[in-house]
């Protein structure tokens, strides 16, 4: 395991929303073990217990933060029960959260990437809740992680964490096969299509076995009529189905999950 | 009034919601007097007005901030008029707000309980709106909390906060009635009954006149079938009806202020 | 142009919700940067697109921050497309993104208004999509913008800023027309008239030729009883129509760009 990180920042991502104080008590678990941290949250809104959405939400955000980054990640299902609770290096950052697939993506997008049961050690003293591991775990053991000379308090035994096969690059070529992986607010359906140097005016995308084809890449929304389809290359690399001013999502009825398919003309 | 915080920390807890630039004001009035402290949202989505959900917001968050934190609190339906701006010290943090009963539960859960109302000089010096005190008052004189020196000039005279009777423990014996106290996005129900040493085996909860009978404490929501309903001592420390990988909320119709009571057999 | 912040503080404002990654993406490139910068959020809630929702937002808030502040903001339907990316001097204050009108009020607002449009030496050296300005180019403009000796890097050739006509204050005098400029989230109907010395007693404003009219301007929420129609000064200082406890937005179908009139009597 590395270094202590250069700068102390923690981010949050958990499906507690904003409505009740689930996210204040973790922060206020940080702060008190670690007052000088930086905490940045990226989002509280993934759908209650969708594993898959946290997954997709972590791939877009956390790559583009700075080595030594700790993230805190609470989709959790399944806590208190026997599911590991795990630290993971990704290159050179840090997630802590259950070993449930949430960490599928970062664990498919990582070049060294290394995985710790967390250590008895790393609870909370005061609380050790079997609904909260949030709050009384992973924020507390994020805290003593960027807390010099407390790194060594968080990491148990190694072991080989939870990889999902829906976390999968598809490069783009005739007859490929692809799926949905996830649907932003805007209605805009992102695939898990790779496009390489293929000629992407030959490029068409079917979804519903045929009933939905769209042709060509363009490069942005406004390209297109407002109201019309269109396929582009979206800000994670992958081929995105979107719609200009509207819903791709909504227009077709796609939704995370469907099969979407390549034809090269 | 103990010395200045250790640490320059200010929450921020209201019902403003995050589509309207208010909570922005809030942060930017903060940071113009204090631009070295740390401000972090407990939440801004307590249902407009709703007193009781604000209270509970606290009682779920502050308890795990560090010493000195100044939490400002905007639960207001009534600003403006002669309700009291006050500063409320609960052991060693400090809460900023309306005088409406907010802070029961801080108030319930402390130990060295003190408030006064905020003087007159803890108005911003040039906005003094009669709406938004949020703003004008209870941001700014956090501001001046957390400034060394500054801190005499928020407090006024002492008085009495306002306490509301639906802000208290009930101790689960035989024949104890409860309330339910929140509800939380995930539907779970929670009530204000505290368990003691007493076999949890054999203890249960009705509610609806018996209408709803659940017995026997489980230690987390996966330990029982998906779907399926379950008591058990939340991360509050209070029994929680809830509904594995469901809304117990939804399935019984449960919802703040409703009854419950215990059973021992 | 003004010389660096002295204090490294960036705003973001946005109509990217906060169930994707996209707004934790923008704060990972900031800190990548800038990593001693405080970050603040004032909305990732504009609905989808809107401008003029945008700018009314940052009206709100904005004023409110320290001088050498740099606001973020992300409402780009044109995104990828000839509308020019900038960043533009308010005073004291800088605020970065799409020159789409959202800029309107800061302008209608400020005494001293310069533009540049942002240079190809503020995009992120290794991410530049056409779809996702908001982290590849505004976010890192403004983390190279409050890093010391970097400032000039972000500034192309000056332009004058779109500025929309909907951005504009009305003095309240006998038979002015004003607008509907927001509708808040607690259904507060914001107007642009602004009241000056007159008699605010002799003062009514109607909606819907004449269909709703209140007539005397009251100082707070509380003053009329539950559930009644009142006229009062807003925070930003507009006249604004509200129900107490209620939405006057809802009793009255009232929405942005409604038209209203004033009456002296």
């Amino acid at each position: 395991m590395n270094a202590v990180p250069p700068i102390p920042l923690i981010t949050l991502t958990s499906d507690f929303g904003t409505r009740d104080g689930y996210a204040g008590a973790m922060k206020g678990v940080i702060r008190s073990v670690a007052p000088e941290v930086r905490i940045e949250e990226i989002t509280h809104h993934i759908p209650a217990g969708d594993i898959r959405a946290g997954a997709w939400a972590l791939r877009t955000a956390v790559p583009f933060f700075p080595r030594g980054t700790v993230h805190v990640v609470v989709v959790d299902p399944g806590v208190g029960t026997d599911r590991h609770a795990i630290i993971l290096q990704v290159d050179s950052q840090y997630l802590i959260g259950p070993d449930n697939g949430v960490f599928s993506w970062m664990i498919q997008e990582g070049t060294d990437v290394r995985a710790w049961k967390l250590s008895d050690d790393s609870w909370h003293p005061d609380q050790t809740s079997t609904t909260f591991h949030g709050r009384d775990l992973f924020a507390h053991a994020a805290a003593l992680m960027v807390q010099e000379g407390e790194l060594e308090r968080v990491c148990g035994s190694e072991l080989l964490p939870r990889w999902e096969d829906w976390a999968k690059n598809v490069e783009v070529k005739s007859g490929a096969e692809g799926d949905v992986v996830h649907v932003d607010q805007f209605g805009n359906v992102v695939t898990n299509l790779l496009v390489g140097d293929a000629g992407q005016e030959h490029l068409c995308v079917t979804a519903f076995d045929g009933g939905l084809k769209l042709c060509g890449v363009n490069r942005t929304y406004g390209d297109v009529d407002s109201g019309e389809a269109l396929l582009l290359i979206g800000s994670h690399g992958f081929l995105e189905i979107a719609v200009s001013q509207g819903s791709a999502s909504e227009a077709f009825g796609l939704k995370c999950g469907d099969q979407v398919k390549v034809e090269l003309v």
